[in-house]
């Protein structure tokens, strides 16, 4: 049986993978250009989820199985897909970590002044005279109250914040004050201290945020996007830090990525800009093949005790 | 009964001091200088407590109580007060939030290279491939396992680290994985990823940090010092970090503050200075005020209840 990556994964999580299951046939393509030679012939595919396309699935036609070691799956020909009964797992529940721990992050940078700091210290100045404030009694609106706005939900509740999520009924979810629905979330937004958006891209969820959203929150407030890029028109973002309606705009997503050079977003003295990497980290791959290596035992195995199994109909 | 302070409080506690104590007199001077001329007639003096001396003590004849709305008591003439038998309060404990919060920006902001993101952004580039680490599996030795120190590791515990501290005997405390003597602390530095120094200032702490304690740490460990200045030698600092045999060292507090605008410290690649503001929090006065208030109200009570009453023999 014949597995296709179409990444090169290093060299440690690879010959773990070849140990671990010694009469499988792996193939290792650094790109999937190099590796359309062998889709022919693969049952199985693993990929970072943003290189197949509809050809691919057609000639594909051992294919049984896709395994995606990502969570986004919006490039995936899910039409095609679902002709042919082709069976996709993905990595979903290894990005809370991380992306939990990269938002506190950008809040205390934030809170205590670290940038200021920074400056401070290449000036050789010692000046204690900076505003600084806490988590401690703040208001966080958690825009997409999913797996990871309910682990920075759980943070948040430990540094002694407010929280008011937000998802499509207004469910109540665990770590959670408060909920609201996508189409009542307006109502929050005042009360915010931090505003952080984890939508997925959906009909629904692009550009969600308009002017009015941000003219309703508090003017030291601070807008968070580690979800979907188009969440909000970059041009609006400019416009609402350029009035200064908000204290700070905190950016690990942009409707256009990368962010051209000449762009004047990158120069505004109120924004943060980290280049789509809140969920990155050293452990990621690792979790990520944990899955990959429970899904092929059971593959191998014939049972059905999938991690992680899309539904093709909904795409997630 | 007069109070004396010898700084000038902001306008909100001061009014609402005055308006919680109508019967009181307040003198309010910006320093001990100014404070002078009134010294003996206050009942009550409240101090960020580095100003006292013996001789204030001395012809302060109607001294009953020292607030002193800060921790550090170190330059209290404890001998002259002893004699006179005043009463001296503090206001520990409401350290714990903002010095654990600062903490845990620091730390998050060494893991996720946010310096390294911040230049990135000043030179317009979007560069992925930095190594981000997460907190979530690594091991604090957290030197001085008090009230912060055990704040800061049940923060610890919530972000999957391991923690293990260090106190005099080595006792059990809440949130600590294991506990490690004064004498004994030395074993657990291998283990460590972050050591956090937050030991008072003592006559067995004083330059406890020697070249060979940082010769035991990993490569990759980050020594981060929000305790006292004395605890390490600058220049012993300057040694391991030339060697580079930590990765990076965040001082909040330094054996000579402010440290001076031409020492070579300030321009190692590999630490962090802040000005001895990791308690700052726009919340420490308020909350200082309230045990203040509470310990007014005891007073003008001639009740007993005071908080934070210090034992002047120990001088905690």
């Amino acid at each position: 049986m014949k597995t296709l990556f179409t990444f090169i994964p290093p060299e440690e999580l690879k010959q773990d993978l070849i140990k671990s299951f010694p009469d499988e046939d792996f193939s290792f393509c650094p790109e999937i250009e190099q590796a359309e030679k062998e889709i022919q012939n693969a049952e199985v595919i693993v990929t970072y989820g943003e290189d197949l396309t509809e050809k691919h699935i057609e000639i594909a036609n051992k294919l049984k199985w896709i395994m995606v070691t990502s969570a986004g799956l919006e490039k995936m020909p899910f039409n095609a897909i679902k002709n042919k009964g082709i069976l996709v797992t993905n990595a979903r529940g290894i990005h809370k970590i991380p992306m939990a721990e990269f938002t506190f992050g950008l809040m205390l940078q934030h809170a205590k002044q670290f940038p200021v700091f920074k400056k401070q210290q290449q000036e050789h100045l010692w000046n204690q005279a900076l505003p600084i404030f806490e988590l401690s009694g703040q208001t966080m609106l958690i825009v997409g109250a999913g797996a990871i706005g309910g682990e920075i939900a759980r943070l948040g509740k430990v540094f002694g914040m407010q929280t008011i999520g937000v998802n499509k009924g207004g469910e109540d979810r665990q770590y959670f004050d408060e909920m609201l629905t996508l189409e009542s979330f307006i109502t929050g937004l005042s009360a915010a201290d931090y505003v952080i958006n984890i939508l997925p891209s959906t009909s629904e969820t692009k550009h969600i945020y308009h002017k009015h959203h941000f003219e309703k929150m508090k003017n030291t407030a601070v807008f968070i996007n580690i979800g979907r890029g188009n969440a909000v028109k970059t041009e609006v973002l400019m416009e609402v830090l350029q009035e200064k309606m908000i204290a700070h705009a905190i950016l690990d997503v942009l409707e256009e990525e990368p962010l051209p050079a000449e762009h004047p977003l990158w120069d505004l003295e109120n924004v943060t800009i980290t280049p789509h990497v809140s969920s990155h980290s050293k452990l990621y791959l690792p979790r990520a093949f944990e899955i990959l290596k429970h899904n092929l035992r059971t593959y191998t195995k014939k049972q059905e005790d999938y991690l992680n199994v899309i539904n093709i109909e909904k795409g997630y």
